[in-house]
């Protein structure tokens, strides 16, 4: 054993909770920063801060308190009749699914042993007494709805923001397109760091009330932890495919009818299905987005917990050590602080061309100081060598390998987002190719999409298994988890970029919608546009984290339902990889085909209206949009139902029925085939859309040849446009959860598994 | 031990070649009826046997020898300029090839004991001597060419008689559709057996001659027959992937300047590229598929005799019993040979709808009959027990339980075969629905088409998964090889379906090119609708039996590399699934990438001809073909350079630098996800096709609401179609090279891949 860790127990007490503190601050003085500009038309007009700058529209003499009255109004309404309603039609869903997995969590842990209230000898270190595993399942259960309720609240909080700061922007975007930015992005900020800083605290939190009854027994403590990642990352599921859903069929069934058939454009207020459209961004990009990080955010940590808690950490009882995870995950939020300054106050964005590497910068400018970060934490907060549980082996591992273990998950995933960026930019070749193919129609753009897609997994593939073998290599399970973590320890920072694009493209909604000036539009669209490469970037990450994050998941499974070898060459596990590899595609064709029914619902309601108001095509009444979203929320709820299922399901049936050895197998090949349609399904979607941008801006000679709007290229785009928007906001980053939210809840039910599974083979 | 077999080692020794040139005779029976057709004008006027049925040509008045001779010109462009062309061009290359990799052969296996010409005591039994590695070399050396040089005869004649038989058949459609389908049929039948009789005689003999010098090392015999698997395999290299391209470069060629910008008919003489298309059906469809299921059933066979060989039939020195596979093959012929009786003599076709199931009752009847004959084998050639080798250890199997193993891969067989055709159909729902999706345009098309893609795959993966579960419990690796080998039995009757589509196809083409009237093409595209259907099943069987022969091969690599587990839990291992995995994708990027550039140059090269070659479009000046040809063939061969590279060198490459434990991972990754893409594309791409003709049909109330041809439903039908071209006929079948061809590789490698592999983790 190496000599203890420098930093103290005591100190470790404090940092923590410390650091989510002003994370939490930080974002509440970016809220304030926010709110100072005001919807309101007289403190608008005789702003008291000195602003100074003229705005466009008196320059065109329009009216500003008209102006002003009608961002507020369209505000109003995509965040109270859209977003809030959408959210507590999902919250009622969401508070059945709660209640009813939480009391199966307890009925599966709890018949472990029976529901013995007795203690039992440990399962790591026999001589000792551990908390009866009833114990367990009612801490697990409390976990999970800790980990449900922050992401719940963390995404909740996150809408509104978003819906606080869209139409905030809009009228920031008067006075220059650095302004909208900065209010665009500090939204963004709010809620990354509420997310990544409530996570950190009410984990902690949890762990210390857990000690209270666990005493020295961390096993248990980390045991019952795990659910707090079944919590979060079961909303996720909510968040990702229902929001995914919701989103696109909005999307689709307003583009159908009011672009196609009625010949408006794109955010026209006579479009009844506008709202929902905007709604859906948030729902998508921002609740959605969310939830998925914050659930991987969560499972990182309580893998590493796990595998730490039995390891010589846990064994000793050296509870700096064991906060590792937790402390890495502080000094991101301090990190990212740093970072957003950057952004918001030592630089100011002028143009727009400065926009897209001011987001790039903060993404390498936080990882490079993380990097540093890491370095201190593994330095103070780590004894010089320690022993790692390894699949009923202990493996010895010196502190500068765990650093390597997290610096390399943090590089791995800024080698995965300029991988992205590379493919699905219209900066680059690739992109600029498959727009070059629409001259021969709109099948040989689907081609070279699908092939761009497939060729863009390459690389990530690479930098995820080098990841893989390196953290593996040195640290075993424990090295996997750190870089997970590691890729999700700049969360704040990669939040608040994603959070910027869809606010951006909100606020560009709302100045359409309330007739502001062509450049005012032009402002928005600037920043939307750098929006959607740094979505893209986003979604990278998202996908290489959560296949991290699953198979760290994995691990601490095999290990929790003791499985010391998962061999392929058994035909247990093979038909368990080999189906495993199979479901991503059950799942995406149930996703994709749910968005399809759902737009279609929303494609009559649309017509329907039209149809039957009179008065909706020239102005002069306004459409219904409140049905529109609620037709959106339905249906999305609905349809989430069958893909929901198989992902909750899957890992029951088999665990029960098949038993850990044939799951395991079922994990890893899900793990191995999602994350390669993941990756192939978004950057194919993001291609498609910026090859039709790319030919609409016109920006080059060669853009120009394809263009204008309407030329056979352009209508050759719009249709991969089309088929690419389910695929890289749907279906494609839902896989994220498949392969995530299977590995956590076979973790948690992992002692089930292991006693009681396996029936069908135990009969035969 | 059990009793030993009934049928005696003599018996074996005269059955196996009897069986393999019955089929022969069969074949040759088959294509001597055929050849009764005439092509030279004076005897078919005047035919001596009697025909009675008065031709269409004499009703409407046509000129019937002038009809001939164009049949005949046409055929002998397809057949001598085109087909053999292509072949000659590309035997080049393959002889290149051939010398090139038989050296590398010889030289990575003769190092293993560096050149050492001892005797070596044996691997499995330890007190007796083996022949020495280099001997090994040596006759792994002959056996890949053996295997390389049957299947090019194969593939040779099977392209020979379907460009003999083609224009035969046009002639015959002008007497009635049933005599026509009994010509396109029987030459079928003739590439059928005469690949599976050949296949199963060279297998046969090269295992007698190499007894001469192995005397009792069976160990030997069977590791260098292995060779054979290796040889067959790599030539289906380049008959998949080359025909592949060659085919959908000149068929999409043909069609972008012919179709859409020219405005000709399909298949009319006009278009340069019409001879190319023509060709590229029977060198896709024919050679190529015949090349990949030859691959299969050699491989199967190689894979179940080398486990064999180290089990107790091998040790015992049991010829009947070591020839269980080979049995199975043979009664595998006479099975066929008594099924096809029922197509070609038993019963006749009269009208067209009793095309399709005519073709449907082969499977199910070969199927039927075969499982009888596999009950026979294995109850007189196995005795009632015996040991299997598995991974290190011996497994007790009852003669019983081998009969399940074979049975379950028949059967697997046919359920993926009718899951297919469920989902590629226009009689079913799921490409209905697909159709219908077409009336709100290109882009729903193309993602219901790629749902239901997805969608197909899970039948078929739940079959492949029991099978294997079954085999492999049953009797270990040997097991899923004689699973393989049940699927491929029948592979007789299968090619014979699988050669009838192209040959009906081209004679419609033949038809549309010599001026024949409307109601021979109409005759000719009934036999070509059925046959679209039987190809896709055909297409099902290729990647299940690709999927079984991958895992049998993959067990003999590991045994034979003597790896005794293959743990997903090890770094190294984990990130070889997980790169494996991804190949499929790569190799999926550069087919589709191959597709597109060929079929630009063959573009270019037709607008060419039509903007220089006067007199080309009122038909007085005959474009040059030739020219064509050349393009196909040309770039066909170079595009499938970099995918046919990365197949060849990963497994070399991984095995030598990183080891034999992450090349397992690699070929289990590749294996799970590489044929959920395959079956998926083949399905997509085969509903996408038949869902357009569905709408041309017309056949339905609901069909002729989307219809007719030329309206908005149906060009978005098209551009689906288009797309699908790639994927069904090349990206997606090629995929089964990629996976068998690796395992086969690695299996042929692995003793040098054991003794001198993993360089990179040496170094470390």
């Amino acid at each position: 054993m190496g000599a203890v860790a420098i930093l103290s127990g005591l100190l470790t007490e404090i940092l923590i909770p410390a650091a989510a503190v002003v994370g939490i601050a930080f974002a509440l003085v970016q809220w304030l920063l926010v709110s100072k500009v005001k919807l309101s038309p007289e403190d608008s007009a005789n702003s008291k801060d000195g602003v100074s700058d003229y705005l466009i529209e008196e320059e065109e003499g329009l009216n500003d308190h008209n102006v002003v009255v009608k961002c507020a109004e369209i505000q109003s309404a995509i965040s109270e009749a859209g977003a809030t309603s959408f959210l507590f039609t999902e919250y009622q869903y969401v508070g059945i699914f709660m209640v009813a997995f939480a009391v199966l969590i307890f009925l599966f842990l709890g018949s472990v042993e029976g529901f013995s209230t007795k203690a039992q000898p440990c399962t790591y270190s026999k001589d000792t007494y551990c908390k009866p595993a009833l114990a367990n399942a009612g801490f697990s259960t409390i976990s999970f709805l800790l980990g449900a309720t922050t992401s719940l609240v963390s995404g909740f909080l996150g809408m509104k923001i978003a819906t606080y700061a869209n139409a905030r922007t809009t009228l920031e975007a008067r006075k220059g397109v650095g302004k909208a930015f900065i209010i665009a992005f500090r939204s963004g900020a709010v809620m990354g760091f509420l997310l990544a800083a409530n996570g950190l605290l009410v984990l902690y939190i949890a762990i210390n009330l857990f000690k209270l009854y666990y005493g020295d027994d961390w096993e248990g403590i980390f045991e019952s932890i795990t659910g707090y990642g079944l919590g979060g990352s079961s909303m996720a599921l909510f968040g990702r495919v229902g929001g995914g859903i919701y989103t696109k069929a909005a999307d689709v069934g307003a583009d159908l009818v009011g672009k196609v058939e009625r010949n408006i454009p794109e955010d026209d207020p006579r479009n009844p299905a506008v709202i929902a459209d905007n709604v859906g961004d948030n729902v998508g990009d921002i609740a959605g987005m969310g939830s998925d990080l914050f659930g991987s955010y969560a499972e990182s940590s309580c893998a590493a917990l796990v595998v730490a808690s039995i390891s010589s950490f846990g064994v000793n009882h050296d509870f700096t050590a064991m906060c590792y995870p937790l402390l890495i995950s502080s000094m991101g939020i301090i990190v990212c602080l740093i970072t957003t300054l950057f952004a918001t106050d030592f630089f100011e964005i002028k143009a727009v061309k400065e926009i897209e590497p001011a987001l790039k910068w903060q993404l390498i400018i936080s990882t490079a100081l993380m990097t540093v970060g890491i370095a201190i934490i593994s330095w103070i907060a780590l004894p010089s060598t320690f022993t790692i549980f390894s699949f009923g082996d202990q493996k010895q591992v010196k502190n500068w390998e765990l650093f390597f273990c997290v610096a390399i998950g943090l590089w791995a995933g800024l080698v995965i987002g300029f991988v992205t960026e590379y493919y699905t930019s219209n900066a680059y070749s690739p992109v600029q190719d498959v727009a070059d193919s629409c001259r021969t129609g709109a099948a040989t753009n689907v081609i070279f999409g699908l092939a761009l897609g497939y060729k863009s997994v390459i690389i990530p593939i690479f930098a995820i298994a080098i990841s893989i073998f390196v953290s593996f290599s040195l640290a075993a399970m424990y090295g996997i988890a750190v870089a997970a973590l590691g890729m999700l320890s700049t969360i704040a920072t990669g939040l608040a970029i994603d959070a910027y694009g869809p606010i951006s493209d909100n606020a560009g909604g709302i100045a359409e919608m309330a007739g502001m000036s062509h450049r005012i539009r032009e402002r928005t669209d600037a920043l939307d546009a750098a929006g959607n490469t740094t979505a893209a970037i986003g979604k990278g990450f998202a996908i290489g984290s959560a296949a991290l994050v699953s198979l760290a998941l994995f691990g601490a499974f095999v290990s929790r339902a003791a499985i010391s070898t998962v061999d392929v060459l058994t035909p247990k596990v093979f038909i368990g990889l080999i189906v495993g590899a199979m479901l991503p595609y059950w799942f995406s064709a149930m996703t994709m085909k749910s968005v399809g029914s759902a737009a279609l619902k929303m494609v009559e309601e649309v017509r329907r209206q039209f149809n039957t108001i009179p008065g909706l095509m020239d102005g002069s009444t306004r459409p219904d949009y409140a049905t529109c979203v609620k037709i959106s929320t339905d249906a999305s709820i609905k349809e989430m139902i069958p893909p929901g299922a198989l992902v909750m399901l899957t890992p029951l049936i088999v665990g029960t029925f098949f038993g850990v050895e044939t799951l395991s197998g079922v994990l890893a090949g899900s793990l191995v085939s999602g994350v390669q349609i993941a990756i192939s399904a978004s950057n194919t979607g993001g291609a498609w859309d910026n090859a039709k941008k790319y030919i609409e801006a016109g920006a080059s000679d060669h853009a120009r040849s394809l263009g204008p709007k309407g030329s056979d290229p352009h209508k050759a785009a719009v249709i991969g446009d089309t088929i690419g928007d389910p695929l890289k906001d749907t279906s494609g980053p839902s896989l994220n959860i498949l392969i995530k939210l299977m590995a956590v809840e076979s973790l948690v039910f992992a002692p089930f598994f292991a006693t009681h599974g396996g029936l069908l083979f135990k009969i035969f």
